[in-house]
């Protein structure tokens, strides 16, 4: 089934102890069309300036992601990123950001995509979320992640989004803020009360955890990987690759979203192998089974 | 088969969120002990002082804990720490110790206790750990815990103890710490390359992973418990049930090693469930299969 993304296009400068990246390709969006790409077409939406150095028309080529929903703006600049990993990469530093385009007007989504049925809001300001789900007409699966931002500043737009949203996706920090528990498990109860009947947070190295409203809960540690040269991109890849596999099926019972969890947690894995998209640009689908295979021989007792 | 255990008798005074437990039963024999008994006959060592407040007899009647080796030293006093966890019960701060009798001679293993094949060495100094260990004519399987303390300062002796033991149970920022090295997975290689074929990092809420000799690595989250009262005993609970299955399967295949952790992870979300043993001493076997099983259901895709 149709999967349409909406997020960032960034120009990122990465520190970790494995090296550096100076102005190379990032963004929530396309961490996620590329993770999602392996199980489902895309459909693309985003903006960048007109200082853009990448050709994204290049960087998805041969995959099924649909541009047609990416704006260049005149006059323009693209959103830049800086960022630091330090020894403990769960420890990082924003040392610099412009947001530039991503300040203004959100882009539109084309009429051509206003029928997809799946939707992934990655995070911006809730007002502009809820603004972009209002242009695709009858969607049947909208999943949005949202920020500490948003969760100090715009509270009640985002209550009015929860209240539209099928799945939130959220770190482990901002589920405890939204929630006001530090007990994740109470404090995703809390958020399903909230509106949206499926709440995944993301614990980053160690795993997730998924709340459903009928009172099941899901749990799955992080693919345990020696090689973590990068770790960004990896919650907007495991987003991709959890939305992609529920456009491919076109479900969303139980399993189904377990599975979804398991191949999101699988290219993740993939992601934080390289700087930028290289850990994701050269796997197969292959690749992707045998690890799915792996991470279930490394949990199953 | 024979399970001994060797470690410390607490006196307790601790402070969560969910209210203060003033002079309770703690200390990590006791915790082991409880929830080795619920799977096989424990052998318990360990030294109080003739202050103890506690009837250990009374403590574990009805469950097979031989208390042969307990010694109640007279004129010493008992081990005695104070704790308080925080908001985020992950953050825990020491506010006193009294080390008394637990900085005299360690007590002794009972000549009847020599023949033990399954042995948990808690968390000492390593130098005692190696005599306490080389009390037991012919072990099988010896596992033992350190701490930050003998990682820095106790280095050498440690080194001489991993040579001897089957399994090191540890938390993660001591795994960090030995193997000099961030990535958990890595860490666990380098301590395996120290001695012990297997090696179990415990990652408190977040789960545990073991590393095995083999190239097999396993992960598995904690039990997604709502009710968190106090996390103390969490980690020796966590090592008494899977010591304790071991030493009644009397296999230690990777099957059976998994199936080890499992049935740790569960006996542990008892613990936290109450201040001091209370989380522990009314479940049933039963109660322990049927969260197993929600373990299970939990977390497989």
């Amino acid at each position: 089934m149709s999967l349409l993304v909406t997020g960032s296009i960034g120009i990122d400068t990465i520190k970790t102890p494995h090296g550096t990246q100076e102005r190379c390709l990032g963004g929530s969006s396309i961490y996620f069309s590329m993770a999602a790409s392996f199980f489902s077409p895309v459909r693309f939406v985003g903006v960048i300036g007109d200082d853009c150095p990448f050709d994204l028309p290049e960087v998805f080529k041969g995959r099924d992601v649909d541009l047609r929903g990416l704006e260049e703006r005149a006059g323009s600049k693209t959103f830049v990123w800086h960022g630091t990993y330090h020894e403990d990469m769960n420890d990082r530093t924003t040392d610099h950001v412009e947001l530039n385009v991503l300040q203004e007007a959100p882009p539109k989504v084309p009429e051509v995509f206003a029928d997809s049925r799946f939707v992934f809001l990655a995070n911006t300001a809730p007002a502009l979320q809820l603004e972009l789900l209002d242009q695709v007409t009858d969607p049947t699966f909208v999943a949005a992640d949202t920020m500490n931002l948003w969760i100090e500043n715009d509270l009640d737009d985002l209550k009015r989004l929860l209240r539209k949203i099928h799945c939130l996706i959220i770190n482990d920090d901002e589920a405890r803020l939204l929630a006001d528990e530090p007990n994740l498990v109470k404090a995703g109860a809390k958020i399903l009360a909230m509106g949206p009947p499926i709440v995944i947070i993301k614990k980053g190295e160690s795993g997730s955890l998924m709340c459903l409203d009928d009172g099941e809960t899901f749990v799955l540690p992080a693919f345990p990987a020696a090689e973590v040269v990068d770790p960004t991109g990896a919650g907007d890849s495991f987003a991709g690759g959890f939305m992609g596999y529920l456009a491919r099926t076109g479900n969303r019972d139980d399993d189904t979203l377990k599975m979804a969890i398991a191949y999101g947690t699988v290219v993740a894995s993939f992601t934080i192998a390289g700087f930028s998209l290289n850990g994701l640009t050269d796997i197969t689908e292959k690749e992707i089974e045998a690890r799915l295979e792996a991470l279930r021989r490394a949990t199953r007792f």
